[in-house]
């Protein structure tokens, strides 16, 4: 290695060489060393993010003549750039880091004073002409601009996830549809209970998922009160009131999206409930979700030693030794996202509680936890209604063999008989093999024409008393 | 024991003794049996909620023409009786049960059957004449009527957090306040920040908190809606649809909550989200708490080796050992809740996530920690308020001595000597003890006004920039 | 009430008002007020272990010359009574206090004192001649008193839970031979696989069990190295050396439990991790737990439209609506037990983590949630076995029906017929409804006697290659 | 896009197109379309673990005659080259995955069987030849591979772990001497106790880490038992006992690694409880290092307006706004490293208790986990040790000055004077602002000489009571 590809940078602690092509810098390079820790980098879209927050600041400290233009310019040019996706491999620093977000921001601070000294046409590390301090950072800390770039990138992906679940709820609303007329014994304890309507149960399942989208959409409403002009404890100093309205004007124009400024920034800064909040509501439909899976996974179960109610769509040969075995892989994987967003909110919850006093330093695992949750829901969702839901069909006569099988449906004879005849029915039914009509019809108990009246399948799965009008109504 | 002492009850599996004078009954017994596991009783508030409901259902059984008055009468006498804290002595079953609550509901079908049949001039047991099965439960289900009662149980103790809530939330409020002219240094990373005003941290605390009751005012919601009429499976079998139109008109009229009945009924039987949901809520508040507590334990920290900004109200003598030590044992006892409320909502959490088709069997736990979550956290809320913010003293002295001492000034240079120049006067002041102001002075960097002007403590808890007229604007 | 039902007690905060025939005093009285949080009281094995730890310091303190023997040994005598279960009403602290167990420690302390007051005729509350902090606690402090009986308890605790393990783990293993002919299909990811026989699946659940035995009892030894002599801070200020050797004597002479003291008591004073080893290994054995209920719930599921392979003995009417039915209730407490475990875990790690400097001050909460788990386990563990497991039996037509209508039996014919082969004959069998050995003489591919030897279930649930003899050997 | 880049493969659910040059192949496609989750591939040390033991099962099926060597011969080499690090970019399968890892088994087989037809100068595809599921995967089922080299990964992770914690806890070791002549006060509650030296601390620190290396460890052999030659559910079915003999040998002898195959295979496949028991050690370990960091950035809270007792070795500038602060970067680090593992072992119970009979699929995410914790758990020691604790250095003037200026010396007049008088003095030199020395003198409660004897407070940081010899031995 020459002496030519590096060079020197300094900061108050020292000096670090760094790649001399690099557009990152000192500070870079020490999280680099200090950092080791994951292997895995910073989410894009909190790049994305951040860099739009370094726009509209770069903007905002030109229109209150605290950035000359010859270094602002180029500024917004580079985070313009950056923005689009360029320059996207010298963001190095791990995703677990220490500092609160610091090396996050100085990496980014650094690549925008390198790229605009650039196109000044000075050279890299010339930190005389545009400082990843004084001028990229202007008016901002780490303490306004990571939460802010966090919230921001939250957002948008938690738009997605939520346009994703809609489309995954519809899917179960037309399965709802689709299998309205399917009869099949509903289960509780597992055990054989009274006939349903498989159309019932998706609609059950359609009508939980759309609370958890609205739950999911009230949460991320929290993501849209930022902190800008906060800067180091929410206090504000150092930031112009004039900027903090410009750069909040710069940065909705921008972002398209309705964020505000926290009514009070010290509370904006040091309270991290808006990731715990949005945490929570993606922890709950997670186990919503996996609750769903279950079921889904126990309807598909079989092809012949199972229920085999469902037939999953066959995604992928299930087995490298059983030929024909075709598993459930779609439910499977999103049981596993849903275990892993679960685990998430618990990290969450450690390191929100973890802030001390005017700031939560745990910022960097917060996001790398929630922006993945808020990821993989998402691409679960996504092909769980694709490859899953979409597909899925019924075993309409294995559904109702079980109705014809069961006992389940002895409850309907409640009102007529009373619950101890009736229990001694079903012993007697399960001892010497009899139907329940036989028994019935053998003991006196009703009619031949009574019995059909009651216990009708169909009209079980619709409330009311099977032959209603069979009964003496009481005084 | 003479043979005098028991009663023999029968069920479909067999007989039991039952103690003669005993309310409860043979389905009881067998539970007791199966489930000693945690030695707590159900929630009181769960029996009065029940009763509640019963007493509905017996009026609209009544009304239907379904239940004979002479039969219907005492039962709701019974109820009410129940309601108003009689017999508690008679619930019996374990908090933690298997069964989906079918002892806790058998336990309370016979209870009231038997204090009804009392009332009649009739022998316990003697169920002929009134049937916990058949009469009391009649056109209900363990798997509506539970559910239900659970959610007015923790409908009601949510609405007496959220009164405490409010409380203790005013209490910071007026701290705000109080300690409004506090100044003090902010810190972050547990580093000397910048300025800071103690009512502006108090500010946060009663904003962060303000948020939490909407949180849980919002989650809380969900427990309005109930499933009753859904019997078995939510179909609604052998419940009739004046039944539930009737039943529905009267719990709501006794409760005064504006509980309605879900539009799907199958979802409202399968789903425990509402639980979910709201111990999520709590869960957020819980972490918010805990830091709060953190934070105030810290800054009472003391009284001479901590930092002793806050000094909390002597509650009691802190040590066996050590002579007139004073702990801070009310936040101490608040961290706890909340760790033991964020505990209860991983249990509740793999107990939803276990629910399977038609029915969540795991209602016993769920609700012993669901309503356990909602008393300790308002107990906890409650003394807190009173024994530690209420009587909260703030060391102003201390406080400001932090802020003279400190270098967390610094930040204000920077827009006037660049970052680079003012980290090497922190360096310098450190390494000579000079202060920093001697040291600007000496070289010359600005003016004994000029420092005055920039260096004003209780400007820089201010947004802007100290000095700011002394910056010459860019272009 | 008139003031004769009083008295009155001071301690340096000042004066309380104490019930006259209380044991308990002021400090007891302060915590009362001060903690009214879950309502529920101390466990009875931390009373009973800490007034052993009161009997061994009384007699080690009088042993070294500190305690007046007149003093001492009415305190000795009183501590004996405590011991034995007597004066458990007077510990009436709740079990989630701040102050680390300050308020049980002085709860015991004050107890004592008056009881040893009442024994040598003085009045309660006369300090003087016996007092709670100079002579009950002498040698002591709340911060190796309360973890050393936490310990003790806990030990105890472990034990039964141990020995019940032992239990239901050898009525796995008997199930196991038991079921040891009963072949059935294999099912992986809830798809038939390949045969197995239903011991071979109790043999792996009683292996599981054995290893959480394991993991239980060697977690369990931590609780053996206590901290008594640490006083405050682990230093051991104010605890002779004698005092500590003779202490320890007395404790282990007592108790019957191999305790010592850590070798470095600062380290036995800060750290908590015997509490958290202690957990986890619970919270593991709580999954596994879990895991065997799914599976016998699965198996066991019915009768009529589930697996059916399992039968559980009825313990209960399942249903207050629907007669006849009966729900697996025994492993579903189980499952409700072992979220409980799991949830109290996660309490207790958050409770550790919060320790700070040389005491974690969260013990109670600590306490709280471990020596819950450890009774509730066992006592689930218990009933299981007594309740379910004992009288499980299998249905063996219904388990060999599965193997004979599966298809799985064709993973036998890979080594030789290939993969890809045999995939399109199970394709080919389910479009046309022919079996695989129909199919495959009409293709020719084996002989009848082939077959005969290849698809044979019962040595598929067992090593090898079914027909290996036809099998060309390479090269 | 020309048609040359395309080879079309089949398998019974169809035909796919796969890029020509690729080494995977169908079944990795129909993975990569089904699962793109979280965008991470597998771990690498879990790739490398994979391709020993399909080396090891080539090697075995040719000395058992099953695999030709024309076959087996190249495979080996595939395997050898793989687990060299060579392919790594053809696997490409995603973390989280349904099918228990059935697609990273169909990976690593399609690459191996691409290999080696390269090899053989047979053209990619032609599976003829070298097939991934009849030759690569013979004598296999992903039940026994995936779990098999999942576990030899979490081996070696583990180890390197303890190798990095040994060191780290040696780094605490040599501190505990460093700073044994560092009087300090101790603190209980945050509140001032009695004095203790600061290698007292670092001590009790060295000890706790010393029992986390002695609990990962022992959970580490955990995994030394794998299952191979399980098959798909444990009863060998197409595993020769000779093959599993021979295949055994070689991946022992190739890793390293002393592992043994489980005595019942059926346990071994079905079971999970491996994974549990090492995470949850690393769960512990993690508490521990939490807490240690937060005592530890306490301790170096300042410089100023915080406790200053430690001084960290400064590793970058902490803040992009204020000038020369430099903050605690290492302990956050491992503050969050530490919830991430915390999380994780969250999620790894989850997936654990949700196995179903003969297999948990829910195998990646687990692994997914397990293994990232074991990696950032090693790196965070080790950049903990290397840039926190190894430069390490006490403020010894600020450690004393609290010990002279606190109260919590007065505990040790307590065997003198008494707690009441004590706890009086503390009072009155609180409210006065004298010394405690002074008041005693003034009140004449002891000599000057007595109180220079019991107030020295090096001693009070040893065992014993300080002026001892002062007092009354009783009778």
């Amino acid at each position: 290695m020459c002496t030519m590809s590096i060079r020197i940078e300094k900061d108050f602690l020292g000096e670090k060489q760094v790649p001399i092509q690099a557009y990152y810098g000192i500070q870079t390079m020490r999280a680099l060393e200090n950092f080791p820790i994951t292997g895995v980098k910073i989410h894009a879209e909190l790049i994305t993010a951040l860099a739009e927050v370094k726009r509209a600041a770069a903007l905002a400290n030109m229109e209150t003549h605290m950035l000359p233009k010859k270094i602002g310019e180029p500024l917004v040019k580079a985070a313009e750039e950056v923005r689009a996706g360029k320059l996207l491999d010298q963001f190095i620093v791990d995703s677990i880091q220490g500092g609160a977000g610091t090396s996050i921001n100085m990496n980014m601070n650094e690549v925008l004073a390198n790229r605009a000294l650039e196109l000044m046409g000075e050279e890299k590390g010339s930190y005389f002409h545009c400082n990843p301090n004084n001028h990229v950072n202007m008016s901002q800390s780490t303490n306004d601009v990571i939460p802010t770039a966090i919230k921001i990138a939250a957002y948008r992906l938690s738009q997605q996830l939520i346009e994703t679940m809609i489309s995954l709820q519809s899917a179960f609303a037309r399965k709802e549809s689709e299998f309205d007329d399917v009869i099949k014994m509903g289960r509780t304890h597992l055990q054989d209970a009274v006939p349903i309507r498989l159309g019932q149960e998706f609609g059950a399942y359609a009508r939980v998922l759309q609370r958890d989208i609205n739950r999911i959409r009230q949460a991320s409403t929290g993501l849209l009160t930022v902190n800008m002009g906060a800067t180091a404890v929410g206090t504000g100093l150092n930031a112009k009131t004039e900027y903090v309205n410009r750069v909040m004007f710069h940065l909705k124009d921008e972002c398209g999206i309705p964020v505000e400024n926290a009514e009070h920034l010290v509370d904006g800064t040091q309270n991290m409930d808006a990731y715990t909040e949005l945490s929570a509501s993606l922890k709950v439909c997670a186990v919503n979700l996996s609750k769903i899976c279950n079921d889904i996974r126990l309807m598909a179960s079989g092809p012949r030693a199972g229920l085999g109610e469902l037939k999953l769509p066959p995604r992928q040969p299930g087995s490298s030794i059983m030929p024909g075995k075709v598993n459930p892989v779609m439910p499977e994987v999103v049981n596993q996202v849903a275990f892993q967003v679960i685990g998430n909110d618990h990290t969450i919850c450690l390191a929100c509680e973890a802030g001390q006093f005017e700031l939560n330093v745990m910022g960097p695992v917060l996001a790398f936890n929630l922006l993945q949750s808020l990821k993989i829901l998402r691409n679960a969702a996504d092909v769980f209604e694709r490859f899953a839901i979409e597909g899925l069909e019924a075993d309409r006569d294995r559904c109702r063999s079980y109705v014809e099988q069961s006992f389940g449906i002895v409850t309907a004879l409640n009102p007529h008989l009373g619950y101890e005849v009736a229990a001694q029915l079903v012993k007697e039914a399960v001892r010497t093999g009899m139907t329940l009509k036989e028994l019935i019809l053998e003991r006196g108990l009703l009619t031949n024409e009574e019995i059909e009246e009651i216990l009708n399948p169909i009209q079980m799965t619709t409330p009311g008393i099977a032959g209603e009008r069979l009964l003496q109504p009481t005084d």
